[in-house]
């Protein structure tokens, strides 16, 4: 899976025009499907809505083959003293990774799911290897509080860089996707968006990220402000927003809910990081919210801003806030639990049930 | 397993005297080997929670078998036309759990659970079958709304019903156990014990159960108040209002949560009927409440005020309302999920990644 596998690109513009909203008539015959099964009707709550949604965008009942893309990049932001932890933890993760002893391996082996890591942006040269999709843009960003992070043209090719996973993911029969990250620096750039979009200020959606202190988090809500003053990012132009304040593994994020919605592939957008990609992509075409299943609410504080903005409801509320994709990958395995019951339920006559009066 | 697997019997008395709290040392030591792993400290939330509550009980760090108890019995009290759905849907039901037809067959089967089906009061005559224990201490209670439900010393039978169940697990090498419930009116029941113990308005804790409307919702409420009025159930003591307005089915989940705190077995306890059986169990020995997991917030109305009084936090908010076990199914996949994350991430050693300065 090494460079090798796809040189079919689909450029951000074709994207866009493909993407289409998820078809209200199918969702609905698919529930009235489930509410003949031998249950009080919407009994399963949320579970229902899930196998609904994956049908109608699939026209499957099963998933085949599942991926998680964990995207990793660097950012020039913490030169700026903004994280708990050193940048070499980037690339240091990327192997651990692709060693099967992270967070993402194990909660990835617990549904079933592939981890396939895309170094989008990550300050070192890797080796090929497998599971690792070698797609650098450039060896981090730019430090986003004296510039942009990077340019306009390099932002479309990150995007695309996601767009391609989208591409694989067809290819290879992968019917559900998944988003992760990885990029030490990344809550604050994620922090950015959130503030360049909503126009919040940026103390209400900056936070502790992978736990750094007051004292810290007062300097994080700082640089950001100098970010979002020096660079003046225009919410109207969500590229503008990516380049300037944005990151090479966001923007691949972006790329593949964008590539997902036009490919009609449902994705799971991990936490806050990735609903930061999610959104960039949201802006662009908010027909892409059809496709997007919100894995879970994060501690991070601007995580539930982006959420109530795009208008999704998480799965989980489970504290959680590793990134990675971890949440996406619990979010699948809650999704195939809904598929399961869509299957093998019986119906109120094939089980020889009596109906009730609400029936 | 029908019958003839096991003669012993732990009393209720002697289940009582041996449940003592789960070591907080314990817990602790095991979340300090979480805290060296690759990855912010907590940043996996309550699945590191999930994950040392089990350990923590169990010594174990794996689950090698999962089992969940649906409890099946009728309840007089739908003389009173306060559910959706006829008498013979208990039967009936319990015919679709052994055929494997039903929601939480279906939910077992996505977690690798076994269903096992007790029938502890359903009006009707099984014949043995694979996976049905049977149990029945009478056919279905009596209506509450004109006197007991059952008499002190059934209660007490339908409880050690739940214990034997709990002793059953220990013997098979069951390392997780979880609660459902079959009952056509056990909302009603339950709706009864929740109001009997905390003093709430009935209104506040009864709602629509399987799917009855406003006046059915009305007839409900009214029919509880009265039921709580003729019996007066002494909230001092626990197997009174089991008794009084209790259910077969909900005894057998409190017993089975008495006898795996007793045999120090983790417990995930599904919705609104699995709970109020829960809380008899409280009542009886607060400890208990050291070896629960809530599976899920529930849409009845009443569940909420269930899981504050016993200070449980749910682990699914899914909009489910279905019963059987299936929230407790999904729970067992998060304790599982929790599992693997504290048997494969690697530490920062292992992993070859730098600390934070939060370490």
């Amino acid at each position: 899976m090494t460079g090798c596998i796809l040189e079919k690109i689909m450029t951000l513009q074709k994207t866009l025009e493909r993407i289409i909203p998820v078809s209200e008539e199918k969702m609905a015959g698919i529930q009235a499907r489930l509410d003949r099964q031998a249950k009080p009707r919407g009994s399963l709550g949320r579970l229902e809505e899930f196998a609904c949604r994956y049908a109608a965008i699939t026209g499957r009942q099963d998933v085949r083959r599942k991926a998680i893309f964990t995207f990793a990049g660097d950012h020039g932001i913490i030169e700026e003293g903004v994280s708990a932890f050193p940048r070499e933890v980037t690339p240091q993760m990327v192997f651990n990774f692709l060693e099967g002893g992270a967070g993402i391996n194990a909660l990835g082996r617990h549904v079933g799911a592939e981890i396939i890591v895309v170094d989008s942006g990550v300050d070192h040269d890797f080796e090929p290897a497998d599971g690792l999709m070698l797609r650098k843009i450039a060896y981090g960003t730019a430090n986003f509080a004296k510039g942009p992070a990077m340019s306009r043209k390099e932002a479309v090719r990150a995007l695309e860089v996601g767009i391609e996973m989208a591409l694989f993911c067809k290819e290879a029969g992968i019917d559900l996707a998944g988003t992760g990250d990885m990029g030490i620096g990344n809550t604050t750039s994620s922090s950015a968006i959130v503030a360049a979009f909503t126009g919040l200020p940026v103390a209400e959606v900056t936070h502790r990220g992978t736990g750094i202190d007051d004292a810290a988090v007062a300097r994080k809500i700082r640089v950001i402000e100098k970010g979002l003053h020096v660079n003046k990012p225009d919410a109207n132009d969500p590229l503008d927003v990516l380049a300037k304040v944005g990151g090479f593994e966001i923007a691949g994020i972006a790329g593949l809910v964008l590539g997902c919605a036009a490919l009609q592939i449902p994705v799971v957008v991990d936490g806050f990081i990735s609903t930061a990609g999610a959104l960039i992509a949201s802006e662009m075409h908010p027909e892409v919210r059809d496709y997007i299943v919100a894995a879970h609410q994060s501690v991070e504080i601007g995580h539930a801003y982006i959420l109530e903005r795009m208008n999704l409801r998480p799965v989980l509320h489970l504290d959680m806030r590793l990134g990675e994709g971890t949440g996406g990958a619990l979010g699948m395995g809650m999704i195939e639990a809904g598929l399961r019951v869509m299957r093998e339920v019986k119906t109120f006559d094939e089980a020889g049930v009596s109906e009730g009066s609400e029936q």
